[in-house]
């Protein structure tokens, strides 16, 4: 043990499993509380998901959004940061059983969160990449630009057509973002940039299998959403089901639409690290919480963020990243509760707004439980609460430079194709 | 053909190959000419390779240092820009043949660059990785900061210290800026980050087969720096070959140094695309320009940056990016005259000076082929000459944000582990 450590092995041991929202502010809860805390993620950072979009459309640099877990709990002397990847849990012997090795734990949070899901149809994941790490945004990023120098040098019309056809399937927050984000970067920053194509003719989809875009937000909302990213010539498909997908185009049922560049935001799938805890879980893989967040028949265990599921007033508690926040803060307190031998008190999620932006200006929200906003107000109150969330002062000055930069000039910082020499074949 | 080209299909054409430092000068200096271009990369960026150092330590992200080649060229109407592979030249047809298809050209500007040479020994590149490209640079970011979190989590003394020693072979500009980089990373940027380690208790050592550090600069100066280096911890290590190189260990002779990560910063080797012009080449394998910088025997062609050989008053021009830049500009205006039947000018390399950053405030750089600095105001020169040369407005502000938030943090901004979830063993 390095003498820096500020751990004492005499008091309970919290091992909270995953460093997002959920798992990061469950651990800064703790910070006065009589536990030794171990954060176990398999990445080094904290990710700022609601951002993630920007990076894979440009805008942004992944160090913009994401910070080392051990740097923000830095001064937090009671918790040990440890990069490792936890293969299942071990519920008897209150272990956590790594790729490499176990920890034991007295108290465990499972904060490992969810990704898309396919639907059964793993192999469309190939061809239409998801958006949740900053290596999926990397990808996305290579994918969309790497389709503008394709189409560039394809003397062929109906594969140029193909490369410059962009599908999003699923039309949630995400999807509606980042279907507007391809459409300013074809009207603005590539717009003069081509020899050959004109970026500015590019097809952008929206496809969404429900009758309404954004289907968690107020219909007069969604309406408006689809009217701005119209604006920005956006094609709005909805009540339609993607049938199959290949390399070179899209099925919408009999319709098939040319397209090389599919983007996957549709569909929730929980962590498989859930079903390891032999307990029931919901069709999409989430634990079906107690009110308190903790396991049914496990008091010392608490699950927590996207990985729980658990309703109020009827509805399932979204998979945003403030319940995440909340919950986290809440499975601490209820921690303390239990050291001090006092009844957990079941959790409350306090829906304080949530908001989609659509480009430059243009966003669509909603803020203490009635209040909606839409176009330029909107958008400027979606950055303002996203620059007080970043995580980290540098971060937060140097997002506001990119964002202020691309709102001026319309053009994207971060259009770097990396990995491999590319094959646009 | 698009209504927006520039381009006269009437005017010769130019194949630059290459989109580094010389390539992009002689295409910008080609903008009055009456011909059309086409730059030819592989890669969608220009890289300001000085600073490449910054991203492999966390200084700096990528795109501070790089931007796409057809956004910077994207006023320029007679530059076409093409992401595609060259292969090899065809001399006889006068044809750059791609790796899926082929280019004709009037004239050939070859600036394809060097790369590091491991002295026969291949098997060394994927313990030793060299710092060439954007994808370089964060494969060695990812192995210094992985090595620290495989420290914290290693038991046993012996590996620990295999984990926490890191060795840079070769001791040129990069090489030393590496190594006081490294240093910084240990001694401030990660010194209160682990529970179980001392980051300070990193082993940095900069191994050089020459009697001396910097062997490019007056003994006097290479013996400041040295002094610099040994401020900061790092061991220097010279008039020493490596002989071995493993995962787990670097040879020295008879020594054994127990290291696992190990970073490649010498040798020359030039791209193998100069194999094909079936001229004499230098033992890196560069191409023995002419003074007017055209290869022999083929006045239509012409070589410049480091895949030229051209010596000047008994010594190499070195491989340096202002060299480059000189010889961009010289090769287009050499272009020009021979359009115009003039005879071609010899090419005369103006060493306007040199610097290597050690570390926050030290460096040592010489200016104006004499002035000799060391120390802060070294580093502020460099500092300044390197804000002026970044390529676009957005980047030189960017960087300095990040450098003035490094410099007075001592923190490093872009500490991202990347790629697959890692496996310490």
């Amino acid at each position: 043990m390095h003498a820096t450590s500020g751990q004492d092995d005499t008091q309970p041991h919290v091992v909270i499993v995953g460093g997002g929202f959920g798992g990061l502010y469950a651990a800064k809860a703790l910070r006065q509380a009589p536990v030794r805390i171990t954060l176990v993620d398999r990445r080094n950072h904290h990710l700022f998901q609601p951002l993630l979009y920007q990076v894979a459309t440009a805008a942004l640099n992944p160090s913009d959004i994401a910070a080392p877990i051990r740097s923000i709990l830095r001064r937090q002397r009671n918790v040990s940061v440890i990069l490792a990847e936890a293969a299942s849990i071990d519920t008897q012997r209150k272990r956590v059983v790594l790729t490499d090795g176990a920890l034991g734990y007295d108290v465990l949070i499972l904060a490992t969160g969810a990704t898309h899901s396919y639907f059964g149809r793993e192999d469309w994941r190939a061809h239409a990449p998801g958006l949740k790490s900053v290596e999926d945004a990397l990808d996305i990023r290579r994918r969309v630009f790497l389709a503008y120098e394709a189409a560039e040098r394809e003397p062929d019309e109906a594969r140029r057509r193909e490369w410059m056809t962009f599908v999003i399937i699923g039309a949630g927050p995400t999807g509606v973002e980042m279907a507007g984000a391809l459409a300013e970067i074809s009207r603005h920053a590539l717009a003069h940039d081509f020899r050959r194509i004109d970026p500015q003719q590019a097809r952008i989809l929206l496809v969404e299998g429900l009758p309404h875009i954004l289907p968690s937000y107020p219909p007069a909302l969604a309406e408006n959403a689809r009217r701005q990213l119209a604006r920005l010539g956006v094609e709005v498909r909805t009540g339609l089901r993607v049938t199959e997908i290949t390399g070179t185009s899209v099925a919408l049922g009999a319709e098939r639409i040319g397209a090389r560049t599919v983007i996957w935001a549709a569909g929730v799938q929980a962590s498989p690290l859930a079903r390891s805890l032999d307990v029931p879980l919901d069709r999409a893989g989430r634990v079906l919480v107690n009110r308190d967040l903790t396991v049914p028949g496990h008091p010392e265990i608490f699950v927590i963020g996207d990985l729980a599921a658990l309703e109020q007033e009827g509805a399932l508690i979204p998979g945003v990243s403030p319940a995440a926040m909340q919950e986290g803060r809440h499975a601490a307190e209820n921690i303390r509760l239990a050291l001090e031998r006092q009844p957990l008190r079941p959790f409350r999620y306090r829906d304080r707004g949530s908001f989609a932006t659509i480009g430059r200006g243009a966003a669509v929200g909603q803020v203490f439980g009635g209040l909606r906003l839409s176009g330029f107000v909107a958008w400027l109150a979606w950055v303002a609460i996203h620059i007080v969330f970043l995580v980290g002062f540098r971060n937060r000055l140097l997002v506001m430079v990119n964002w202020i930069y691309s709102y001026v000039t319309l053009q994207r910082g971060a259009r770097l194709i990396t990995g491999d020499p590319p094959s646009l074949t």
